[in-house]
């Protein structure tokens, strides 16, 4: 990516805002991600986002936006708004703005034209010489995956009101155009300017416990952390069926950054032991499947109430075509006997929502496929079909390994709250956690 | 809830911005998603979000938004930071901007102290105080399930320069907090302040198109609509393997805007006909699921790529095991023999991911299943197993109906782009759309 035209003031840039733009983000369904992305960017540079606003395509309410954000920080990052339509404002607001006129770039237009001829085979509409429209003094940014360019404008004093200028990025808005220009920006233009403090973050996933009890058990490491010559700021979110601590740390060197985040970690699992499942941001089903690949261990799937989200899960993961030999889901009872055998007999018994059967499932699904492990789920994730006795939210749960194992078999109940795609996902969650805690880390 | 004692000016509350209070929101993993609801809510009473922010817990930073809320729009809605800690700042923030004294209501303070007591047996940390906190003149909006009570304060001509006052709402950022209180809210006080003009949307939903094509179709209906009494606005968004049309129309009588969308939507299916699969927001896994059901239909799955997705995503509709029977996921290819009968010497001679291998898998699960219709779904998810002839996002889908059907085999072969979980996705989308176009309304 072309190094911006240095600005002769440069303020370093540690503090940014995120303007995501376009109508639809502010409709009740949809929702600003991007903003997500460049947070994470931003801050493997240090840069702290200090706030992020979505505005429609509306010029008055965008004038003021980035108005505002200029005023406030020296690196206002604007998403979206620079396609070709009378509703693309960006370009036109910030120039406006920055007080900047707007030229049309001929080689900007020439790379349009190129590109309609050769992806589209077809003349460019005149209406898209709009995105070769570039605000003085701004530096053009390539976009190798869409047809908006990204621009780089760097301004002075006036606009920040006395304290120094600085920069204003456009980017569009589409996640696959904007993700690779910013990771560009990142390892170039942007890092030279970053004020040279390192943010890093941890996360540390944590499965089988509630955000309380968890809260209760950090706060004594958060009081010590405080003091350490790089204290690390912690911050608790609990997810459906896990819980999550941030851990950031702030330094020049991102190696003292890194080692005070290791010592954090060691802290955190000394208090919270296995029921920590991942502490470099893996999700509950690669722990899993690398927990079997390491062992050379086969797997295969008898769900119910999941309805093959546990099966989907896995298969989520590159390379679990390794370990994942088969799911079936039965969700009949008929299924249940043809497919894993399990006798109509004991669902008559027990019904089919019981840890009898959910043992018959993962028993026969791990002989039926002639793998080392198998999992048996079944359960009720609503809204109909629960009783007094077993409620909605009422699941089983088996796993199978082979016989040599420590625990060869294990069969728990649970009881979920939330609606039914919320009590499949905890259902699934348990499953894994269930089965991770019983291949513990060689 | 009580009624806002009413304030001597009323500007009626057309235009609204929402500021999400808390640093977590500003980290890479942590969306604001209570904007979402309160922007439906907002919407149903006529009343555009016109803005929305996300600020951290910091106190230079919530004054300059808070101010600059105030002075753009009559209603602003404050989220989260209510909390007893010295973190939550939005109290004494907002009363701040508004020029107005803070008191400790005792009224909130008894209240609080009981909540201790009967639902955590303890006595009440004296920090807690904090939410018994209430500025001059401010509404007190009880929170039947937590601790925080929301404010209400209408505020005069001064903090908006000029144009006639406003309202600002404080809410917890707990969404189960929030939701009662905001439905509250919208069902008296705020419908009360309303301007009286309705929005209604509508969203239409379409598969199997891309978005530039959409666009293109629709742009002539854009035009005329425009031209309507009532007149419609549109947005189009792509979101992977569908496309969503979203319309709105306002009118002071909802029956009128209700009138018009459905005249809008009428002139989308003339033009889009069956590409549209929904217009009551409703989600493809549940329009097939309806059509099955309907037609009391049976269905059974075989996956290979898509790896339980499509039973998942089926089954995620409540009442679904009246209609899915089973589903396997065959992952290796000893699995699709054993289970769908597909001959070895098929896989040897097409490859596992072929249109042979398709159907003799929806043919031998709809077989083996005894049931009405079977899909089968093989294909290479990547990232690796792609080849120069069969690259990564390579799909076959094939689906088997009865024999009695007009068309009782389908298979098509298909070519995805993205990641692993994106191919996922849209083969799974792929495979209900197929059979939805086989099963069309009654």
């Amino acid at each position: 990516m072309t190094a911006p035209a240095p600005a002769s003031v440069h303020v370093p840039l540690a503090r940014a805002a995120i303007l995501a733009v376009g109508s639809e983000m502010l409709t009740a369904s949809k929702i600003d991600t991007n903003s997500l992305f460049i947070t994470g960017e931003l801050n493997a540079l240090g840069i702290d986002v200090v706030f992020k606003s979505v505005v429609g395509d509306d010029r008055d309410e965008l004038t003021a936006a980035v108005r505002a954000a200029v005023a406030r920080v020296p690196l206002v990052i604007c998403c979206g708004g620079l396609g070709p339509t009378d509703d693309d404002l960006t370009r036109e607001v910030v120039a406006e703005v920055l007080g900047r006129a707007l030229h049309e770039d001929p080689t900007i237009t020439e790379r349009l034209r190129a590109r309609f001829q050769t992806r589209f085979k077809r003349e460019m509409p005149e209406i898209n010489r709009r995105q070769a429209m570039v605000p003085e003094g701004a530096v053009v940014l390539e976009n190798p995956t869409g047809s908006a360019p990204g621009l780089w404008i760097d301004h002075q004093d006036g606009a920040r009101g006395g304290d120094g200028g600085g920069t204003v990025l456009l980017l569009p808005g589409p996640p696959r155009e904007l993700k690779p220009m910013m990771a560009a920006l990142v390892a170039g233009p942007l890092r030279a300017r970053a004020a040279g403090v390192v943010l890093l973050r941890q996360v540390i996933k944590v499965a089988g416990r509630i955000e309380s009890e968890v809260e209760e058990q950090m706060r004594p490491l958060y009081a010590r952390w405080r003091e350490w010559p790089v204290p690390i700021e912690p911050t608790i979110l609990a997810a459906l069926g896990q819980i999550e601590l941030h851990l950031s740390a702030r330094h020049a060197s991102a190696d003292v950054a890194a080692a005070t985040l290791r010592d954090a970690t060691t802290d955190v699992l000394a208090v919270l032991g296995a029921d920590v499942f991942s502490t470099d941001g893996s999700s509950l089903e690669a722990v899993v499947g690398q927990r079997l690949a390491e062992r050379g261990l086969t797997i295969a799937l008898a769900e119910s109430c999941t309805g093959g989200l546990l099966a989907s899960r896995l298969t989520d993961v590159p390379g679990s075509s390794r370990y994942v030999e088969r799911g079936v889901v039965t969700y009949s009872n008929r299924a249940k006997t043809e497919l894993l055998g399990v006798p109509e007999a004991m669902i008559a018994a027990h019904g089919a929502v019981s840890e009898p059967v959910a043992e018959a499932m993962a028993a026969g699904v791990r002989a039926r496929a002639s793998v080392d492990v198998g999992i048996g789920v079944t359960g009720i994730a609503g809204p109909d079909g629960g009783s007094a006795e077993k409620p909605v939210g009422t699941v089983a749960i088996a796993v199978a390994l082979p016989e040599s194992s420590p625990e060869a078999r294990q069969v728990r109940l649970f009881r979920f709250a939330g609606e039914r795609e919320q009590v499949k996902f905890q259902a699934s969650q348990a499953a894994l956690d269930m089965l991770r805690r019983l291949l513990p880390p060689a």
